[in-house]
């Protein structure tokens, strides 16, 4: 049997910057599967490029004959269409935790970075794309850029507090999969992931488990996350 | 092999009452794995009762000639020992995802519920326990009781907000645990089933996912859970 070919439909940005926080799911996902994929990477306002989905968001997956969009359910396909390889859930019950993880990240950890990173990801994409992420941010967010970047010391406290039941069960386990590093990982991870690339600002203490847990993951893949460059230097 | 001599130290309050949030958990991860045990109920205060485990909490099990004290731990056990029965996490995976769960609902969930049932917890223990549980909630939550009744409705607001994630879950799947109820459930469920020992206040919208999960996780187990009294008349 050949292997499939595979296309990963994500973003970039200014000096081809892949800073798509769903598409880093999807990157680690498949890189968990050990497989290989053509990434083509797209701007943000291209959505010529990705008209064939018949939807206007990356992560998009092509493979084989298969089309699938949506980082969730792009997991969801891998782990059903190659679950002779390493897990991402660790079945049916870890499927569903992995939802949860899901969700949480995307309703609380999500809008609790966004003020953050949101006007630093403006500076790392080009005019046109910049207007509409501003647009698209200040409408979800309730608010300016200029005001989430005054904000920034008050709004960093909140995000370090929602962090905290992570930052609690990486205090008994290396990963938050357990010894090993699952998609609930990769879900997580995604966020930190988009605040490096975009972002001067470090989100987080030295001395917090997520600091340390963030460079395992890094490490992981030969470093697939860490040879993405990132926006403030690194130690 | 005959089984086990099984013991499951709990809360007790007037009328009765076995309001104990984290004996909820224990208990329905007993019945999970169908085994039985017999109850003891001991005042919060009566610390001489459970003097023989080295500390000063519920739940404690005692199987046979192993003691185990704190909820999480005791599921540890259980699915170690028990290992041929219904699994309470699914796995590795599952295991690591739940402790996120559990962290997650004593970390944000418990913080966010407690101002609102705490005050009607001490109406339904004895003098002695009240004074105790007064003094032990006020200084976990700064704040006194009389105060916390008057913050009503913007702490449930604040509640609700915190529970989308598992509201989102649940909108996609029965359980958090996926089709079946595993012990994620029972930890989030332990929260609901303190408030409605407890008190009379409803804590979700009649059309809340949650709400009709909840329903679900009382019915489990011949109605285990459904069969303690509400302090609320139910419909």
């Amino acid at each position: 049997m050949t292997e499939n070919a595979r296309t990963l439909f994500e973003l970039r940005g200014l000096e081809d910057r892949r800073y798509s926080l769903f598409s880093w799911r999807t990157k680690l996902a498949l890189a968990h599967k050990e497989l290989r994929a053509e990434y083509r990477a797209v701007r943000v306002t291209d959505k010529a490029a990705i008209a064939f989905s018949g939807q206007e968001k990356v992560p998009i997956l092509i493979d084989g004959d298969t089309t699938v969009f949506d980082s969730w359910k792009i997991a969801e396909y891998l782990e059903a269409r190659y679950a002779d390889r390493a897990s991402l859930f660790g079945g049916e019950i870890g499927r569903a935790l992995s939802r949860f993880v899901n969700q949480w990240v995307d309703r609380q950890l999500v809008p609790a970075a966004g003020p953050l990173v949101v006007p630093d990801v403006i500076a790392c994409v080009d005019e046109e794309d910049g207007a509409h992420l501003r647009r698209q941010m200040e409408k979800a967010f309730g608010t300016t850029l200029e005001e989430m970047r005054r904000q920034r010391a008050e709004r960093q406290k909140v995000f370090v507090r929602v962090l905290e039941p992570a930052r609690a069960t990486l205090r008994g386990q290396p990963f938050i999969g357990g010894a090993n590093a699952a998609y609930a990982d990769y879900i997580v991870f995604s966020v930190f992931q988009w605040a490096r690339v975009t972002s001067p600002l470090e989100l987080l203490e030295p001395g917090d488990p997520l600091a340390a847990w963030r460079e395992r993951i890094l490490d992981l893949f030969d470093g697939l996350a860490r040879r993405e460059p990132a926006r403030r230097a690194e130690r």
